[in-house]
This record gives C-alpha cells, structure tokens and sequence, in this order.
C-alpha cells in the first residue's frame, strides 16, 4: 500500500484527539483514499482472562480501522454499527490492523477491516470485521 | 434483578483476572443465573474524537456483558462473533450494562447486551449488541 | 398489540407490491405505530436440506419485519443491513414474525425482530435478528 | 477459479434436496475445497416493492454460498447466524454470488460471500456478507 503522507498526517492528528486510542497507543502507519493501515504492540493491558487479545480490544481495533479508512474520504463520522468475528486466539508482538472502504456513499460508508501479527508472511488473520458508518454535520 | 451472591463472586474474580477488564474499571454489580449488570464510570481515557464514549469501548462493553451473561452457566468460553449497533452518541457519568443468555447451548451460546445511563428511569438506550459465546476445554 | 387499522391496510398494501412477498404468503397481522406481527403459514417449499425453514426464508421475515416495523413510521425504506441468529431448527405450522422500532432516526432506523411458533403461549424464540434500514427519497 | 467435479456434483445433489433452492433456480456452477459460485437467473418473484432484488432473496443467496462454501469440506451444517450488507440496489439479468471458507473449524466454520452481476467485469458489489456454520452429527 503507498501511503498518501497529507492522508496520514490527518488521519494521526484525529487520532491524537481520540483518547483511548492514545491510551491504545496505535499508530497509523499507512493511509491512502480508502484504505488504512495501522499497527498496535501488545502491552500486558491487552489481556482477557487467558492471556490473549480482549475481544473488546478486537473490536476497538476494527472499529477505529474501518472508521480510519472512511475517514480518508469523509471529514466527520460517527460509527452506527460493527460486527467482529474472532477467529482464532490473538496473540502477537504486534498487531497489524487494515481497514478499507468497501462502498463509499453520502448516507452510509461501508468499511471492512482485518488483523493479523506484524512480520506474519501468510498474514493468518486472528479476526475479521466490519462497520457502517454515518457522515455527520460538522 | 436479585442477585446470586455466588454467582456474583465468580464473575468479579474472573473478570479480575482480565487485565483490559482492570483497567476499564468495570464493576459486576449483580449476577443471576443467565443475566448479569455491570457498571462503567465515565473517564475521560474512554472518550473518542469528539468525547463521547468511543465505539471500541461500547463493544468491549457489549461483548463483556455477553460474555459475563454466559459465565453464569458455562465455565471458560471464548467469543467468537459480536454485533455492536450504536443507536446515539453516549454520555452519563455512569453506564449501566445488562447482558442476558437468549438461548444456552453446548455448542454455542447465544447472548445479547444493552447500554444505558445509570438513574435513567426510561432506560433511554445509546447502544445494542449481541454475540456468540463458545465453550473451550478446560 | 393493539392494531391501528389505517397502518395494518397500508401495510398489507405495501407488501402486494413486492413479489417475493406474496409468494411467501406472509400475513400482515398486526401493526402500530412501531410495531408488527406478521403469520406466515407453513409450506414444504420453505425446507432447507434436512426439512426446517430454509435459514433465507428466516432471514427474510427478519429482514421484512423489520422493514414494515420501520415502514408504520417512515414511508420510503431500503434495507442496509441485516443480521440473523438462528437459535434453534424452526418448525412450525404458522410461525410468528413481530417486528420493532428499537431507534428511529433520520438517517437511519435500528430495528429488530424474533420468530417463534403460533400457539407457543411460552414464545419459544427459533430466531432472533436485527436490521437497519435507510430512508430513501420517493 | 477451477472447480472439481466431485465437490460440484456432491453440491449440486444437496441443492437439489432443499426446497427453497429448487425454488429460487439457484445452480452450482463451480465448486473447490472451500469456495463456490452459484449463479440466480433473476424472475420477477424475486422483487421487492419498487423491483429490485428483495433483501430476503439476497440473505437467502449469502446464506446459501456461506453454507455450500463450508459444505465443500464438511458433510452436515446448520447456519448459526448470518450477516448480509445491502450496498446499493440489486438489478441484474443474473447475479453471481461468490462464498468461501475464511476460517475452517471442527467447532464453527465462518463463510463469507459477495454477490455481482454476470458478465460485469468490474464486479460492482450488490451486497456482501458473512455466516457462521456448525457441524451436526449425522
């Protein structure tokens, strides 16, 4: 993915005001129109009661990269729903998140997103997910 | 609700055991077989762009209540799908989260959950969802 | 559920219009301001593989009840979104389809619907989902 | 994508046993460990209100390339939920509708599937969505 540096510089500085995603500490590492890319290093905080990713986080992740992705076309929205599909146990160093538009439109984006660990060739994807989101007046 | 103090004291101990659960500072305020309540005080860490409480947490939200619904019966399970529709921006000093079985299973469990603000006598909702809980071997 | 005769006859209209409808033979049994109750009557073509109600012939009275209870509101509607959990093998000479408003809303409507056997006084729930539907112009 | 005969036949017999397949004139078209396309000649039943594809008959088609993509490789399965994601109305002479195993399991196998116009060489999505399958004992 090429990424579009005035994209990416955007898409960090609405992240910055976001303050879980500060607390998450995810980095937006690729952006182009429609498509995002970021990464997340674990941090023990993470954890559900075995150890492994919390599906709440799962789903933080796939929600903020599909919302990351419409973001690139659409200044102000607001998530009306997502679903998460957890696949297997996630366990990494860290997490690679793509989020991509799957139909851009006035009333309702629609966007998917994966995740799968960093430096995975096979990217073997521990979740799937997707959101609608809604423009909203700024 | 009446609360099953056992039942009650098996879910606070697990959901100590889950660090993300720590620091959302989530309490488990009653329990019966099949329905439990937690509550959320608001912090500003769990706030997204424009400071309401961030998708990612609304889902963390729904899927530990489903989740917690289910532990009432069944001891270790994993989540392996959950829905999160958010139905207006949310803001209380105090969330309030109900979760409930809607149909128990060997295989799989079926489990919904609703958000609402805590001393809201309408129970005015700000977000639903469901998931899909499945037992795992000990 | 009280009816509220002049939304149950503009209902009924409605669904002459759609084809798909008509074949089902679904029933618009009740309906209020927000709410419906649709019969659909039991035919052999509606069998899945092993004989139950074809998991598409669930999706669609979800999916439908979920639109008219959306349509007692808001007169233009297109489906946006759907999801269905199939609880249990659905059998049943006439199956209940009720239908909810669980959020209007301008740009969007959340609803919900369940399925369950008439006659069953305990409401046995074979299945539950959820739609989101979008206002369109005239 | 190359199909095997063994998988297409075994598909299509299976189809043949389900009424509401036999109704729709839904045909296997190619089949390979884990991935179908089944092709839907359109009909007028087909129609919702203002003639489009009904939402119905596209859960219907997501649903049934979830569970043949899954039921390349496993004998017996019941849908457990489905999702379907209406992008933009569905009109076409034929539709496509592609399904594929994202995550075989022994406990639940998730499917995903999308749905086109035959003969668009650009694949404009009418609608996508997702399924989550259980294996049952013969």
């Amino acid at each position: 993915m090429q990424s579009d540096n005035n994209v990416l510089e955007k898409l960090s500085a609405v992240s910055k005001l976001a303050a879980f995603n500060q607390w998450l500490g995810l980095e937006v590492v690729s952006a182009e129109p429609g498509a995002v890319e970021l990464h997340l290093p674990w941090r023990s905080d993470f954890g559900q009661y075995s150890g492994f990713l919390h599906a709440g986080i799962i789903g933080a992740l796939i929600d903020t990269a599909c919302g990351f992705a419409a973001g690139t076309q659409t200044e102000r929205l607001l998530a009306s729903q997502y679903a998460v599909r957890c696949l297997r146990p996630a366990v990494a160093e860290t997490f690679v998140v793509r989020g991509w538009v799957v139909k851009p439109g006035r009333q309702q984006i629609f966007a998917a997103a994966e995740i799968y660990a960093l430096g995975d060739e096979q990217r073997k994807l521990f979740a799937v997910g997707d959101a609608i989101l809604v423009p909203v007046a700024a």
